[in-house]
């Protein structure tokens, strides 16, 4: 049911501004109408949020679980040692455009935080209002059935800048969930950084997934791997967040193999419309730079668009030189366009991945000749990203123990810590050591019997409970 | 032996401007005078250690842990699951002037960052250039001895705060280590939010630890109470970043024979040498502002001071609606200061430790009777704090699996880690996972022989080293 309301705890806001959604396929507007929330909706929103923390932070694993399984499917499982890790306090989540589902209102942030004790106020995305609005119902509805404080949760839609900025700056947010923009992000991270209290941002924002083709791979199996490249580069219109916008390989006829049969399938894959007009416009900008610029020469394009905001994909070529002599080469052009940069020698490769920032994810392409050198690359690319992959492509994430969604700046503003999978809970949480407290004093996760089945640390060793 | 040089990798330099030692007993300038590092020393420094990491980083559990053992009994027990977590790179670490030992040259933080693999940049402390330079140069024979790159370990001692602020500025510099002052650490901070890529600063700051007299151990050991207390508070001249400088009890019989006992026991306490003159005239400004408050009455003064920047030990007394009307009453003052804050009831305790600031360490003084209402307070106190503790005295910390050593903003600049305990080498790691690597290409703590013999998570459920 969606009424374009703001969602303040258990209660609807009809708000005094409003804005549209915009249907990228048309660019008209969508109806109906939306409410903006206002900085007196966040300092309302954050109180709640403070209020529900205690009742909330105190809540059980399961109490949390069974929570969590009514508005999503990522149970995040639990571990925990003789320290204890508090939640940090009210957490602010700003949904991400490209996926209204995983990475926005109920995203892996705000299941994150939920799973952690952490009350979340959601800034909602503009692009997704209606999305938006009936997930932020669902979680409601979850937390008047769980019996949890209201201020658990609230839903804070609009297009506003200055929104966001007062919910970060609001003094009872402890920490921030970010997943959009590089220029978004750093904003955020210079507001929380200002405050009187500096709190925690965790931005992820631009990374262009370097692909190292290696030798015997691209000699063995250039032709086949071109088309799979292609179908990664153009999946969701070039949208995910580990899009491969980069290629390093190393001159020769290997190599212009895999050009050419890239080339040629980028130039049967249909244009698809992209999220909003804004982000197709940025692609559109960002695509007509590279093909201008004078040491890149376009390899292909994909189909012309036959509709409003459509992408069409675009291959580039240049040589390391040039990649390293401009930084702009490397910045992200959020859609499917990707570079291929072409190097002499190993050498050369190396230098390139040591140029670059930090990065989402690095893919190896190799067969098992390339492993030596393959090796050489790898301290330099760990340096530089959250998660290595070999022979796959690295659009896709999946929420497991192993997954790092993270890397160094600009990919994240925090490499420390991952936005996806089980270690996520980890950044909403602080240790807290409780020493020589009486046993009926004790928190749970601490008790003797143990009553949240832990594993925990005790005198230095890993205990799993019986 | 002490050169007063500046410790570049392997190199000595001489410097150009020089800086005194200050003997805080007499104010008298100690010999010999000592180089002060300069910005081109921190580019010099900062280089060497980016040119030392790969290697450093590379180097085994055990190889650090020989490194370790040859300049620090601070051994770090290692442990890791299927991501491995890397090293964020070259680390600054800023001395404290309060423990030339623990927490400064060769300290906690420059243990963890060397356990978790990342080469160090040590800016000495001008209080104790004798001692640092000595430290020094032990680590840089162990960085010989044990054939590390010279760049693993580089000292730029000096009094400058230009020198500092380019330190943290450096490019090369992945995350910083600092232990003193409020203002101290909030400059880092800004300038580490600056940087183009900013980076996490762990800065410990400020903490009044507040302990809780909860009434009936008050009324069945007040007495004897009285000198631990004062013991805690004038050790090492009150310079303990654990020191309990707020007392909060609630008002009665009880409470008034617990105040009398600790003045009298503080009256025949001596004056003792501070650390430097700086601290001492801090000290002893702070403790005349409060007694100069008109909502503040002095309880006792210690013995009065025989010698230059002696701390004549100092207790006051307050109501809580004084203090809860004056932020400044809660702010530290750096030595053996404390105030007792008379509360109506217990709602009254709550609502003074809800006022607080984040702080390191919050103690409970109770008997069986009290676990009732203190199992009130405890989840205001977690929210406060990073260790809790009952019927002891919060100075002292000790290197363990359960330390915390942290606590909320402006406790430290990062409430989510601790910079004394196994935990405090998390600051320095970042996850990377490896996706479908050829066995060949692992790095060795996830390689399937475990030749690192580390406790692993493995589909799911932690595994022990055979």
């Amino acid at each position: 049911m969606i009424k374009g309301s703001i969602l303040i705890g258990s209660h609807d806001e009809a708000g005094t501004s409003f804005f549209s959604a915009i249907d990228p396929a048309t660019g008209e507007q969508i109806e109906p109408r939306f409410a903006s929330a206002d900085v007196a909706d966040v300092a309302k929103a954050c109180a709640l949020a403070d209020e529900a923390f205690d009742a909330y932070a105190a809540t059980t694993p399961e109490e949390r679980a069974r929570f969590l399984e009514t508005v999503a499917d990522n149970i995040v499982a639990i571990g925990d040692d003789l320290i204890v890790r508090v939640a940090l306090g009210p957490v602010a989540v700003f949904g991400a455009s490209n996926f209204p589902l995983a990475f926005s209102v109920a995203g892996g942030d705000t299941a994150s935080a939920f799973a952690a004790g952490c009350p979340v106020v959601v800034k909602g995305h503009p692009a997704h209002p209606g999305t938006g609005e009936l997930v932020a119902r669902a979680i409601r509805d979850a937390v008047a059935a769980c019996g949890l404080p209201e201020g658990t949760f609230s839903y804070l839609p609009g297009p506003s800048i200055e929104l966001g900025g007062a919910l970060v700056a609001n003094p009872r947010i402890k920490a921030v969930g970010f997943t959009g923009s590089r220029a978004g992000g750093i904003a955020l991270m210079k507001i929380a950084a200002a405050r009187p209290e500096p709190i925690p941002v965790y931005a992820e924002m631009s990374s262009i997934n370097p692909v190292v083709l290696m030798p015997a791979a691209l000699e063995a199996r250039g032709d086949a791997l071109a088309p799979a490249f292609v179908q990664s580069l153009t999946m969701g219109s070039g949208q995910f967040c580990t899009n491969p916008g980069l290629v390093i390989g190393i001159a020769g006829e290997a190599l212009d193999r895999f050009v050419a049969a890239a080339g040629e399938a980028l130039t049967g894959a249909a244009a698809t419309t992209m999220l909003t007009p804004g982000i197709h416009a940025a692609y559109d900008k960002g695509v007509a730079a590279l093909a201008g610029h004078d040491k890149v020469a376009t390899i292909a394009r994909g189909c012309p668009a036959n509709g409003a905001n459509q992408a069409q994909g675009a291959l580039f070529r240049t040589d390391a030189a040039s990649f390293l002599a401009d930084a702009v080469l490397g910045h992200e052009v959020f859609g499917s366009s990707s570079v291929v940069v072409v190097c002499r020698d190993l050498a050369e490769v190396r230098t390139v991945i040591a140029g670059l920032e930090g990065q989402l994810t690095a893919t190896l392409i190799l067969d098992e000749a390339d492993e030596a050198d393959a090796a050489t690359l790898l301290p330099v690319l760990a340096r530089k990203v959250g998660r290595i992959l070999a022979n796959g492509w690295p659009t896709g994430v999946e929420v497991s123990h192993a997954m790092v969604h993270g890397g160094p700046f600009p990919a994240t503003s925090d490499g420390r810590t991952t936005s996806v999978g089980t270690l996520a809970m980890a950044r909403f949480l602080r240790p807290v050591s409780f020493q020589n407290l009486p046993a009926g004093l004790l928190p749970p996760a601490l008790a003797e019997s143990n009553p949240w089945h832990l594993s925990r640390r005790i005198d230095g060793t890993v205990s799993r409970p019986a």
